[in-house]
């Protein structure tokens, strides 16, 4: 299945196919020199069946985690380029999730002002939705995500072969990202959870999930505006994410958190607990709701009298964004997470 | 006087006006958050004037020159402006010469994804050339501009008053790049020059030059083709630049050298001489021909047998871009500029 990103001179395709993985010499030119970065969870197998479609792939290898998107590791694949004689006509290609991804496209952003960038995402989470959109990034001192670019890939091909080796919690993990997508713009995907036989309908997971997101990127690539709406449960899912501790609660865990006190609907709320629990996804948390307003308060950088922009939900496919005073965030903390 | 560059939603103005320094908050918002970003050449006097019309200015002083072009002081501006918690509305602005404009524009590209970006270029070299355009970057073990990003400044203020505390060669340094204008562009401009009152017509030297920039910058800002003519002595300046020690010889003055060879016409190439003297530009200079070629088809990323494309003037105003075999070059060096 394609899809076509229409971004004008950015556009790109998004291949969405299995066994695509040992195909992406067909649908990109890889005969030059290719930066592979992947992590030490990704399969050698996988590393093996692209390095056999380099001209001259060059393959780094990052510790797993998070702890990845660092000024260190930016520096690293930058200078590993700069060795190996990379050139403005050479290529990144990112072989992972969303931590490889996040940084492998910011080191293709910044080298030499620029470079093509491919991304193969491996995991439910990168292929539902971070690996497409041109969002990169590193984390600065625990602050997630503070220094990046908009770049987006020349080519995003998704094999949902990989997720085969998915340990169960984070191919869980990523579906919250679907589950959002469903829940701002795509009901029948909603149901399709509801219906409850994810490993056979995943590839209709992904490709909905896509739509959404690159219906809403094409509107507004540089999230003026629009693009908020795909930050739907991330604003408290961030500040759960951070005072839990970066990697004790997934990514997709926390997003899945971060959306039942923004979902207005009662029944809807049960109906999103009631998918959660299926998945195993987490449906409740114990928490300081103080801490956690304190961290929205710094992380925005704003006083205790400032407004804070959120997205709410009506109902499934229906979500708006709100501005309102910071202070009200403390009522909507205390409504639907414990 | 007020340029505008017209790059659509990137556009901006570029105010040249002696005074200007003490009035960028009347042009654009300095009530916010401002990293001001100098180094330890810039009068404090000039960092006063700028802090005094910010509403919550943050000064940082980095050391003079080249080395500051570092991954290094990158991240302790991108680490400033978290502690001080910078958000998405805030800016960064820049107070120097190129160095300084390099990185800073670098930070504000990448600072949560891109920030408003200032530039007040204080050096001939920048004022006539580096401050617009768009083009940052950082060096990466010594290679040359390697990391960066194309970002537009939304203002330029450049206050000729700036230039009276310049120390000679400095002053003289900036000018290459306004003959380089000159020579490819406009050949009044270069008449200028030989008329030899510099210090008298400096204004319209720094806005003649500025004009050829923005002319060829809105026609082509990512570089894909006709902005290569603005490289017009660079590709031999920056290897003299290299092999002589970064630092050793100023960028113009490499540049300078690097038009020697690319000029075809004898006399053109004797005015060119005799202005240089006058400015107190090297005209000539020893060197080692095969380890210039060398740089250069490394730094190039080439083997023998590649093709480089340069950029020669038949005349003055007539420049043209040609493909030629690297071996040719050999050639070319050993011509202009014993």
């Amino acid at each position: 299945m394609k899809l076509t990103m229409r971004l004008g001179v950015r556009s790109y395709d998004i291949i969405l196919k299995r066994g695509v993985l040992s195909r992406v010499g067909q649908l990109t030119n890889l005969s030059r020199r290719v930066l592979v970065v992947s992590d030490e969870g990704v399969p050698q197998a996988y590393r093996d069946a692209i390095l056999a479609q380099c001209g001259q792939g060059v393959s780094v290898v990052l510790p797993q985690g998070e702890g990845s998107k660092s000024i260190a590791c930016f520096e690293r694949l930058l200078n590993t380029m700069l060795e190996h004689d990379f050139t403005r006509e050479d290529a990144v290609l990112a072989l992972g999730g969303g931590v490889v991804g996040d940084l492998a496209g910011f080191a293709a952003a910044c080298y030499m002002r620029g470079i093509a960038f491919i991304n193969c995402p491996t995991t439910t989470l990168s292929q539902i939705d971070s690996s497409i959109g041109g969002k990169t990034a590193i984390n600065l001192e625990g602050a997630k995500n503070t220094v990046g670019a908009f770049h987006q890939p020349c080519l995003v091909a998704i094999d949902p072969d990989t997720l085969d080796t998915l340990p169960p919690r984070h191919f869980a993990n990523g579906l919250a990202e679907a589950i959002k997508a469903g829940v701002i713009a795509d009901p029948d995907l909603f149901e399709l959870f509801e219906k409850g036989d994810i490993k056979a309908d995943i590839e209709e997971i992904i490709c909905r999930s896509l739509v959404v997101k690159k219906n809403v990127v094409e509107k507004d690539e540089r999230e003026n505006n629009l693009r908020a709406m795909l930050n739907f449960g991330h604003t408290l899912g961030h500040a759960i994410e951070s005072i839990s501790g970066l990697g004790k609660l997934y990514h997709g865990e926390c997003v899945a958190l971060g959306m039942l006190p923004m979902t207005e609907s009662p029944s809807v709320r049960r109906r999103l607990r009631t998918v959660y629990k299926m998945l195993g996804l987490p449906a409740r948390i114990r928490y300081d709701g103080e801490a956690l307003y304190e961290f929205i308060r710094h992380d925005k950088k704003m006083g205790a009298g400032g407004a804070i922009t959120v997205v709410k939900a009506a109902k499934l496919g229906e979500v708006r964004l709100e501005k309102i005073p910071l202070e009200d965030l403390k009522t909507i903390i205390g409504e639907g997470i414990r």
